[in-house]
């Protein structure tokens, strides 16, 4: 039964964003020929993640205490995450990476306005909610759409220097609730949410994750920007939309700068890497 | 004297879930004989854990920094579950296991919907609440319940490859405040929600633990399913119900792939292990 | 002046929870000799603790990670509590003891009924509340009051193999706020939760002790069972009786097996330390 | 301009409230002329620090796991403050102390009532709020309360047994908010208050220290007794004032015993160190 | 688009505080040959850092716990924060300092009261918010102010003697919510909020910066005093302005002395450095 109170969404890549502090004491300790070795086997596993519709691995530095590096793994399903996890761990620069957050995550495609579209098409069809036959042909829909969208599903990581990632929640308060709210003033907010968002589309790209189930907010959000300042400018102006005044809430931000597995070394010799065309 | 606000329940298993950080660096650093050795006795102690009647212990690889290895104990007793935990700790691979988390708990069925029904029959046979008859009625009639769910009070724990755990409460508002609904209500409200559940009762095995008295939340919740994506859709539309949307609090979530005992020999060599059949 | 909104109390033993995490891997660690030695040293300390009227210290197993050892020392006042909690660190087991958190509180009756009797009894003598009669008449019914409960203010442990501790509070918040209740209201509730425990007295034991001015709840509850779902069912009715619904706030829940002092060394073995009778 | 919705403060010491954690294990295992050289070093410098008007340093143990050593500095000003802690931190027993929080504070007197009569005594002198006059007359009252109340803000710290310290708000809720109650309310309110500590003098000595500007609480409150359970008589009763029941809110509770610089050989000895006449 | 909810922001430098714990004891346990060599590589790079336009660093000790250290970077960009950042890791100095916290942001004036005016003086000219000559017509008027401002978008870093930094909100709650409140209103509290910072204008420079979408609090607040009694008169009294009365949340309080660069080797040396004429 397709609840006409839950908007449907359509799944992509499954995300893991592993955030590590950098032991950088211990790795300037380590004599030349063995850091030379130890950094270059992780360069080569990093260089060596899955490309493509297997999969894509974001590197980024991170500003402040909260973590050094910032990894965020795309992949086809949870066995691949978990398969990046253990790589990682397992490699010989792993001894010099504190995990101090992550987040699990699948991209997500919230569909409110179409959700409200198909149940008042079905139902010009005369199909009940809840029958047989309602559901086989919202199934139907779904699949048409997820077809049509497949690209935004399994896209490719934007190659822009700054990254921002902050988890959030829909307010579930004893006054404000977002969940209490009707449908079509979820989805008329929404609407209205989402224009901000396009104002800012040619200098900003945005990936939205769904973790309601296996993580601790509700979505994830990472942001892309050649320039920085747009991720102020973008969050500072949405907060006065509605959905977000009264029933957005926001995690931890974390900011750092992309760069590419080629520059590892770079890195880990404390200077800052870049992004190279890729 | 069995107060008629409060809903009656069966207790089964105990539960204990564990969740242990691995230290990957110092386990990859170990000499292979001596690895071997120290997997080995940690992989033939899972494989003799109780079974059947006498319990089970569920393992699973989690995603992100919140650990790496859960365990679920379902023991007899709090005596069984406390053997368990000293059994781990004294492995020689406890030393690369860093706890980070656990939650102690016993398995149960609520009854919201039966506890009504017996004290209105009781009434009906003019038993008064809080004297002797009407209380060694009562007193049956659940004995008469335990017998009947036997089976789902101490069921076998389901072989399905993704777990996802997650603590709750009913909230305790200044406003909005479970304790203070009244019995029918609560009672409606808890058999919507369990419509939800029974939607998807294919996709996924619900198995809800009773806390209150023994740690920080209320209730424990696993779910178990083929695949992942169903949780997030589950626990989303749950979101929408009454029950939920007004009295749920939800704690930290964890995620993960449940494997066999036999595999831990290919999970500490930092690849995926697999569920076999059992 | 004895302020009437203020119910009075009566003080009894010092009470220090000490919740340690066991360093499992380095006792095992340890070469056979030196381990009898540590955990014989412990042992002999713990056997010789004040008993009767000069104290006595709980020993308890913990279940999950928030530790895994608990001592409760119940002493005559605040230096032999220190004295104690000294004595503790500088055994060499200590080295393998990790304190992860404590509870410092004084065994208390609160006095919700009677302080009203009280009072009434002195208003209808003429007394008035604020004059040095009404205080000296006050106090004197206190003294005699003390003398009447003296063996519950300085109560033996219970020997019941389960403990149950968490720490609560009465809600301060900006609707519903316990101290802004008036006191014949407080007290009511009071004599209806303290009903709930009543019907549970044979089954659980409850201590409770006062930490405003020493710890960060304003109270702590330990509940001795033999069969621990009773904690379950008892702190659940609970939830549902006024003072609770509204007034309520509870903190974490630590959840064990007592054990006695001549069992250290099975416990130290790793194996489940039995209660003895004593 | 003194806005008259601001009660004026005087300021007095500088504070900084040090906890440590004491490693017990590595100071039992110093050999014995080690440790007499660790600890006499130590002692030496404590029993070194200012005196009179130049400052002070209390000494306590303390109960639980919060804490094993509290340090309080009474200071001129901060940069003495910062050589206090930088004194602390080069000692050799810095190495068995854990620094787990702190508090940095300046001695206050509140005035609510003195800044109401000054207002209006300036008022019916036809000054008018915000001219240069009314700022000057105000200052020259301040000054003259100030030389008036100097030996309560450079006071002696008192010599009593037991310390108990916790930081405090007042409430900035969305209903109850203490900074939109007008001045006269708000004046009667701490008036009422005031009562309550007053009932106590003789048993209890109460430090207030303002901490707005410089840490996470408002203000830090340092009571001082020969019996501890003052300290929950009087927090208990204080409870049900109305400045607290709506508008206070506490942060976590630290509790131990005054110790003189003396006695550290004791203390570091694991015996409970006393306070002698000083 | 301008939205006309949103005020207008200018940015100048980026921010990034950086709060370390210094490991003391092991500081002091170096050889002093090599304590003078690690002390002297971090003070030549420190006196090194960019000046004038390409930046600062400033350097304070802390007060308490939180931290021992605070080095504030300003940079033209996140990249050259980064570079910062990875400079101070990876100095021998960085095996002392223990990273307790931090913060990203970038300097912002805030133009509530322009931001009005510039809409009314478009209106005026009758372009219509949204449309293309509108938004022409406002960047340009932003460029323009931008040039104005441009010296306190890219300031000297006050030679203060007092530093206090902390995070805040604009409260978003269920029932008091900033942003919820209409544009005007909001300019309104802001005005009066700035006449009390500018009555303090001789006493102490405030530099704010913006960190929506950088770090996890809207706001980061620095406090340059010669008298630190200033910052907490100052935070004090805007308690009581309407903006911070009902939308103003405050995170954690860090306070300290600014020092010079070329006193470190006092500093590392366990005594107070001195800040000297720049």
């Amino acid at each position: 039964m397709h609840d006409p109170r839950v908007p449907e969404t359509l799944e992509g890549w499954s995300l893991l964003h592993q955030m590590f502090r950098v032991r950088w004491s211990e790795i300037m300790a380590l004599p030349g020929a063995q850091r030379e070795r130890v950094v270059g086997q992780a360069r080569e596993t990093f260089e060596g993640w899955p490309r493509g519709d297997q999969g894509a691995t974001v590197l980024a530095t991170l500003l402040g205490h909260k973590g050094d590096l910032l990894l965020i793994h795309a992949r086809r399903d949870f066995d691949a995450l978990q398969a990046a996890q253990l790589t990682v761990g397992r490699l010989d620069l792993a001894r010099f990476l504190e995990p101090t957050t992550s987040y699990v995550s699948v991209l997500e495609l919230g569909l409110y306005e179409m959700t409200g579209q198909i149940h008042r098409r079905l139902g010009e069809r005369g199909l009940k909610v809840g029958s047989a036959e309602h559901d086989a042909a919202f199934d139907m829909e779904m699949a048409e759409q997820r077809r049509r969208v497949l690209g935004r599903l399994f896209l490719e990581m934007p190659a822009r220097r700054h990254v921002c990632f902050y988890p959030m929640n829909k307010r579930r308060g004893e006054i404000k609730n977002w969940y209490a709210v009707p449908f079509e003033e979820r989805a008329h907010m929404m609407l209205e949410h989402g224009k901000i968002g396009r104002h800012y589309a040619g200098q900003v790209t945005q990936v939205i994750s769904g973790s309601i189930g296996f993580d601790d907010w509700e979505w994830g959000v990472d942001l892309f920007a050649d320039d920085p300042v747009v991720f102020k400018k973008l969050v500072y102006e949405m907060r006065f939309d509605e959905a977000s005044v009264w029933y957005g809430e926001f995690g931890p931000f974390y900011t750092g700068l992309q760069f590419s597995a080629s520059e590892l070394a770079v890195y880990c010799d404390g200077r800052v890497p870049a992004l190279r065309g890729q």
